[in-house]
């Protein structure tokens, strides 16, 4: 009698890492083409000489979007790119997307064809095939579900787990946008919600709004890597904040890590907006996710190639792991970096 | 102005398979590696000297499945086999599955236990690995997506769209029975809302009711085709019931479909199931869906092949396109058949 059936485990304990570690912990794959299963930003499967990658992502209305702010033309484009975001975090040039959607009888085929121009917008944009899905109904809501494949030869595969102590921990494009974009859309849905003859108030703010309605994945950094010759020893895409993503890299490469406040780039627009609504930019950076940038480690031999490469920023190091996480702040104090799970349930 | 903004076009207009059609239908695909896009069970893409398939499928809670009968690990045990019956449409070996769920804050760990205990049932019984998925929250009911992929020689690939006149119409296994097992299912549903009190009456009828709660893909079938070197000229599972998928391979085939009433397996406890509820039988198999047996096609001169495999009726012939699709009842009346899409709309 070792099970207790009536033992009831809220999911919010052990959240969405533990819980995904938890369900799949004890699975052991059993075909030789299955080269990397659970655990990275993509599976990864042998096919001929190089290696097919393929991750799946979901978007829940009401969760991760909000019909009263997203154009269903951008929720189509977003959820084509932030699986083509995760093939790029393999070093993986995408190919294809599947998308499956459920929708409730209150969308009309006119609201499907906004969705899908975004869709093909996406395909169109990152040279990817729409090759399937699947169509069914919800009872109420709309759910997208999106998996991306892409190609990588296997001298270029790239994980999380590689990071080796010394490599020097980059970051492209800017943070923090994406999640501030998110705060101004709801302040403006609130104040909608209280007195619709309002207008939103949104003057000059497309960057930052349109980094949380419009991402993109980095495939041109993948790109220019190539051009010059540069495999980064790890990376991950970043979907869950900057703290979640090197706590990841962390974790499975088993080092820790020295970010320098000073090194995190985040724009001033987003500074500024940040500072409006009373939030520590650098927090933002942190904890905001969803701005899909790379963040990666290279060998220091590697430095002078990233160091003239645009839209790259060198912001620390990896370290032993008995160092941990740390982050050492503009003021000159050091904290320590704390893994921040989704916290959707 | 050619854009007419106030319309509004139900999506039940359309249908499933008129609302898939309508969304892809000019969708060119650009890269070399995709070799079949939307429009069969599965997607297929180059892989070196073989062929990766790939297909993806949704499990709705409300729509597909009602937690009050289906037990979690049945459900997750189903979820996998649906998505491995589609790669076995394509005449391939199933080999790897992804996993999505999204769920509401009412399910536990436990719970989720239940439902990974079914999906690494069905791992383990068709030897393929899980690699993946996502795990997020839904604001109420239970959505699981499924990717499964597999791999095929490029001999043996077998799509929808190639069967030719003259060809044999078979098919695997027996029909009606899933439907009819939901039915059995809902209606002591019912009984119970009216009067928990009554034990549900479901004596005698597990074959029936694990048609509905627990169906199996055909891989057997595919190894079995392997060893006796058959390669179907069309094949396509059976998901939405038999007219559809005849129509399916007509419509893709060009051609059309002359089927014997007698010819379509159906057990004698489905078929006495059936008379109960008053539903003709051959409507259960026609019409019912969720049994996933495989519909193919054969060339002639691999009779003496089929006829001795078994579990493998052959049910009719392909005919020319001006022909039709038709079923000869076992009265001597002729009646068209129609495609049945899914009505969940």
């Amino acid at each position: 009698m070792s099970e207790d059936y009536t033992k009831r485990t809220d999911v919010n304990e052990l959240g969405e890492f533990g819980l995904i570690e938890h369900l799949t912990k004890d699975h052991k794959t059993i075909n030789a083409s299955t080269i990397k299963g659970v655990g990275d930003d993509a599976a990864v499967l042998e096919s001929g000489n190089s290696l097919t990658v393929i991750s799946t992502d979901s978007l829940v209305e009401g969760i991760h979007f909000d019909l009263m702010y997203t154009p269903l033309k951008h929720l189509g484009y977003k959820s084509v790119v932030v699986s083509l975001s995760d093939i790029c975090a393999m070093n993986a040039i995408p190919q294809q997307v599947m998308v499956s959607i459920a929708i409730s009888n209150r969308f009309s085929v006119e609201a499907m064809d906004e969705l899908y121009a975004g869709i093909y917008a996406a395909c169109k944009r990152y040279k990817v095939d729409l090759i399937g899905g699947d169509m069914t109904s919800s009872p109420r809501g709309l759910f997208i579900n999106t998996t991306a494949i892409g190609q990588v030869s296997k001298e270029k595969i790239t994980y999380r787990s590689t990071a080796k102590v010394g490599d020097l921990l980059c970051v492209t494009g800017d943070l923090g946008g994406a999640y501030l974009g998110l705060q101004i859309l709801e302040r403006e849905k609130q104040i909608y919600l209280e007195n619709p003859g309002v207008q939103p108030d949104m003057e000059g703010q497309n960057y930052i709004i349109g980094r949380q309605l419009k991402p993109e994945a980095r495939k041109d950094m993948i790109d220019l890597f190539d051009q010059h010759q540069l495999v980064p020893t790890s990376m991950i895409d970043i979907s869950d904040g900057l703290a979640s993503e090197v706590f990841h890299i962390c974790k499975q490469s088993g080092v820790g890590a020295w970010v320098e406040e000073s090194g995190v780039p985040i724009k001033q627009e987003v500074e500024l907006q940040s500072i409006k609504f009373k939030i520590d930019p650098i927090t933002c950076a942190l904890s905001g996710g969803e701005d899909y940038e790379l963040l990666f480690t290279v060998d220091p031999k590697d430095i002078e190639k990233v160091k003239y490469m645009p839209d790259i920023y060198i912001m620390g190091e990896i370290v032993e792991a008995k160092d941990g996480v740390k982050l050492h702040t503009k003021g000159g104090n050091i904290h320590d970096i704390k893994a921040q799970g989704w916290k959707h349930f």
